[in-house]
C-alpha cells in the first residue's frame, strides 16, 4: 500500500477522522484479548458518520485493504485485533440515543454504550434488557455484531432478541437499512438476522433499533452454597423446570475466592459452588419462585440457603458476580472462555473442566451464566513460563472440545473472532464452514471484511 | 423432463413416497392462498424421513427441476404454489415429537402440528408458545420456514424465538445440522437464523429443536368496546407502554360481524372495534394489569369495558377471535393481508384501510395483533365479477403500500411468497433485494428451489 493511497483516504474525510500516527492507531490494535500477534493498522477512520463509513469502505474496496470494524474494543474473542496493514474503522464517536417511548424503541448510533441505552431507556420508564459483562463499557454496535449476552438472558434473551432495524455498510460501500421499528417483519430473507452475530464479516453497522420492554420489577435473591459444582448444577437443572429466574449464575470456589482476593465481601471461600438466582416475577409470585428455587437447591444438597427479598442485598450478591470478570482479569494473564452445552450436561461439563484443569495443570475458575448452560472458564497462565503458556492454550482447546463433545457450541455469547477459529471446524463441520464461507462471499465477494475472523 | 428421469425418481425411493399421479398430485398443488395460476407438479416427494428429502434434492439438482417445499398447505401467501413441471418436496409424513423435559427443548419432524408440540410439551408441564390461527392444522416445519406468529407474540415472540436448531437439507441433497439443544449459541455466521422465515428458499427442513418454557398462568381477560378503530388503536399505544400484556387483539365492525354471522356469541355488532386484552402476570400483578388497561381504553373513550378473571369466560372471547379467520374465510374469495407498523402508527393506519375500502369500493374486514401493529386486513372480492377482482387486487396492493409508508412492512407473519412478491421491492429497494438474491445464489446455485418465492 502506498502512501498516495493513504493520503487520499485523509484527504477524502474531515480532520480528525482518520489517523495515521503510530502513537494514534497503537491504541486500535487490539481488543480485551489482547493478542500478542495484532497487525499494525495503516490507518484507523475514527467514524463520525455514516457517510465516514461509507467513504473508508469505498476506499478500502477501491485499493483492496482489508478493514477491521470495531466498537469500544471490549470483546474478548479477538474479533477486533487488527490484521497488518488493514483499516481500522471505529464507531466509538458515534455516540447518539433516541428513544421513542410510544413506539417503546431506542435508536442508536453503534458506538453508544449498551449503559447509555439502558439509561436513556430508563428516563421513559422503560428497559433495554441485555447486559452482558461489560455493558458499562461495550457499544450497542460490538454488542450487535457479537449477539452479546448476559446476566438476564435467562429469562430475557439475547441481544438478537431486541434488534428491531440496523443501517449497515456493506463492503462496497453502499449503506442498506434492514428491518425497522416495526415489530414483527418477514418480508424477505432475513437479512437482519444475518447480521447480528457476524462479528464484522459481512459489514459496519452504523444505526441500530432496540426493542425495550417496561421496566423490570425489582427482583428478590436466593443464594445457595454447595459442596461442588456437580451439585449446584443438579439444583439449576430442577430449577429451571418449573420457574423463570431472572438470573441464575454460578461460581465456582475458586471464582469465590479470586473474588474475595479482590473485594472482600464475606463470601464462603470454602463452599464448592456457590449459585445466585433472582425472581423478578410480580407479587406473591417471586416469594413463590424464590421457595420452590430454595427446595431444588436443598434438595441438590445444599450446605446453605438464604433468600432476601431486600433489594440492598440482593444488589450487594449481583455486585458479587458482576465483580468476579474484574476479580478474575486481577489474576493475571488468561485465556477466557466461553462455552455452552445443554443445560443437562452442566453438572457433567463442570466436572470436566476440573478434570482439564488437573491433567494440564493450570488453574482454571469458573463462572457461569448457569441457567443458559453457558459458561465461562478462564484459563490462567504465567506468561513469563512458555511451558504454562502452551499447557493453558491446550486446556482451553480441550474445554471448548468437551463443550463440543456435550453437545453444546465454543461459544455462546462472546463470539468467536480470532481466539477460537481454529475449533470452529470440530464444531461446524466441513459443510456447514463452506456454506458459511459461500455466503460470507455473497456478501463481501472482495474479502475485505474482518480477514481472518471465525474463519 | 422426461419419463425416464421421473422413472428414476420413482425407483430410488420406497413405493409410496412418489406420487406422480395427476389425481394424487392435484392437492399437493396449492396452499390456502388457492392460486389460480398454480402449476402443475411432475411429482410428489412425500418424505418419512430426511434421506427421503436427500434424494428428492438430489436428483432436482441432477435434472435441473425446480423444488417446492410443503408443510401441511396451510399457508397465506403462496408460499408453497406448485410452479409447472416442479418436484413438491412434502413433509407432511414426518410427524414425529419428542419433548426432554430436563433441558426443556422438543425435537420434531417438520410435519409434526404446531398443536401436537403445544401437547407433547404440556405432558410434561412445559409450554411452546408460538400460535399461529391455523396452529390446529399448520406444520411446524411450516412454521419455521416463515417464522410464524400468532396471538401470544406480543409478550412470548414468534417461531424465531423457540428455534435453537435445525437439520437442512441443502439443494445439493446435503444435510446440515445447525444449532442444537443449546440456548445460546453464536458460532460462527448466524446460519440457523437465515434459514428460519427463508420459506423453502434455501433448502428443506427435516429437523426442528425448540425451546418450551414452562406453562403459562392463567390469564385474565379485558374486553373494551370502541367507536371507531382509531380509538382501538389509541388504547393499544397507551396499553402496551407499562404492561405485557399475553394478548392484544382487535377486530373492527366487520370482523365482529362475520363472527356473529358465522357463530353467534352476542357480540356488539354496532361497536367500531372491539379489543381483547389478557394478562397472564402471576397473582395480583394480574388484575393490576388489567385495571390498567381498562384505564387506558376508558381514557381512549371506550363504550363499554368488561373485565374477568373467569378462565372459561376469557377463552369464549378467546374462540370469538379465533374464529375470526374462519368467520372471514366463510364470507367467500379473498386476499388475505398481513402487514405490520410501528405501533404509533396503528390508528392512522387502520383509518387508512377504511378509505382505501372507500376507494376501490371493496369490503375490507381487519383483525388485528393490535399489540404488535400486526393487521389482516382481509380484502374480500367476488370472483364472478371481473371489476371486483381487479379492484380487491388494487386494494391489496395499496394496503401494503400503506404499511410501508408508515415505516411497516407488508408482512408480518405470513410471508411474501408469491402472493406480495410484487410489492417487496417497494419495502426492500434494490439494494436489499440483490443482497437477497446472492445470498440465494450462494445456498443454491442452481437456482431450484422455490423459484418464484419471495423474489
Amino acid at each position: 500500500m502506498d502512501e498516495q493511497a493513504v493520503r487520499q483516504l485523509v484527504d477524502a474525510l474531515p480532520a480528525g477522522v482518520v489517523l495515521t500516527d503510530p502513537a494514534s492507531t497503537e491504541a486500535y490494535r487490539r481488543d480485551w484479548t489482547r493478542a500478542e500477534d495484532a497487525g499494525t493498522p495503516l490507518a484507523v477512520v475514527r467514524a463520525r458518520t455514516a457517510d465516514h463509513v461509507r467513504a473508508a469502505l469505498r476506499w478500502a474496496s477501491e485499493h483492496r485493504v482489508p478493514v477491521v470494524p470495531r466498537g469500544t474494543g471490549t470483546g474478548l474473542s479477538g474479533g477486533a485485533t487488527a490484521v497488518e496493514g488493514c483499516l481500522v474503522v471505529s464507531t466509538e464517536a458515534m455516540t447518539a440515543v433516541e428513544v421513542d417511548p410510544v413506539t417503546r424503541t431506542a435508536t442508536a448510533e453503534p458506538g453508544a454504550l449498551n449503559a447509555a441505552v439502558k439509561a436513556a431507556a430508563a428516563e421513559h420508564g422503560l428497559w433495554y434488557p441485555p447486559d452482558p459483562g461489560s455493558f458499562r463499557i461495550s457499544s450497542i454496535g460490538g454488542n450487535v455484531a457479537t449477539d452479546a449476552g448476559g446476566i438476564c438472558c435467562v429469562k430475557y434473551g439475547v441481544t438478537r432478541d431486541y434488534v428491531l432495524g440496523l443501517d449497515v455498510v456493506l463492503p462496497d460501500g453502499r449503506l442498506v437499512g434492514l428491518g425497522g421499528r416495526t415489530i414483527k417483519d418477514v418480508a424477505g430473507l432475513p437479512l437482519l438476522r444475518l447480521f447480528v452475530g457476524s462479528e464484522g464479516t459481512l459489514g459496519v453497522i452504523t444505526r441500530v433499533v432496540l426493542r425495550l420492554v417496561p421496566r423490570q420489577e425489582p427482583a428478590a435473591t436466593l443464594v445457595a452454597w454447595f459442596d461442588s459444582p456437580r451439585d449446584a448444577g443438579t439444583a439449576v437443572v430442577a430449577m429451571g423446570a418449573r420457574t423463570r429466574p431472572s438470573m441464575l449464575e454460578l461460581l465456582d470456589r475458586a471464582a469465590v475466592n479470586a473474588v474475595e482476593d479482590f473485594r472482600p465481601m464475606g463470601l464462603d471461600r470454602t463452599a464448592g459452588a456457590l449459585l445466585i438466582a433472582q425472581s423478578d416475577a410480580p407479587g406473591p409470585a417471586r416469594a413463590a419462585d424464590l421457595e420452590f428455587m430454595a427446595g431444588c437447591a436443598t434438595a441438590a444438597g445444599a450446605r446453605e440457603v438464604h433468600a432476601t427479598d431486600d433489594p440492598v442485598e440482593g444488589e450487594a450478591f449481583l455486585e458479587a458476580r458482576r465483580a468476579t470478570g474484574p476479580a478474575l482479569d486481577a489474576r493475571g494473564p488468561q485465556l477466557a472462555e466461553d462455552v455452552c452445552v445443554p443445560v443437562d450436561r452442566l453438572p457433567d461439563v463442570l466436572e470436566r473442566i476440573q478434570v482439564i484443569a488437573g491433567e494440564f495443570a493450570v488453574e482454571i475458575p469458573v463462572f457461569a451464566h448457569a441457567g443458559d448452560g453457558n459458561l465461562h472458564p478462564v484459563v490462567l497462565y504465567r506468561s513469563e513460563d512458555p511451558g504454562s503458556v502452551q499447557r493453558a492454550r491446550d486446556a482451553f482447546t480441550d474445554v471448548m472440545r468437551a463443550a463440543i463433545a456435550a453437545g453444546g457450541t465454543i461459544t455462546g455469547e462472546h463470539g468467536v473472532g480470532r481466539a477460537k477459529r481454529a475449533v470452529l471446524p470440530e464444531q461446524l463441520g466441513p459443510d456447514v464452514l463452506e456454506l458459511t464461507r459461500r455466503i460470507r462471499s455473497a456478501v463481501d465477494p472482495l474479502g475485505i471484511m474482518n480477514p481472518g475472523a471465525i474463519c
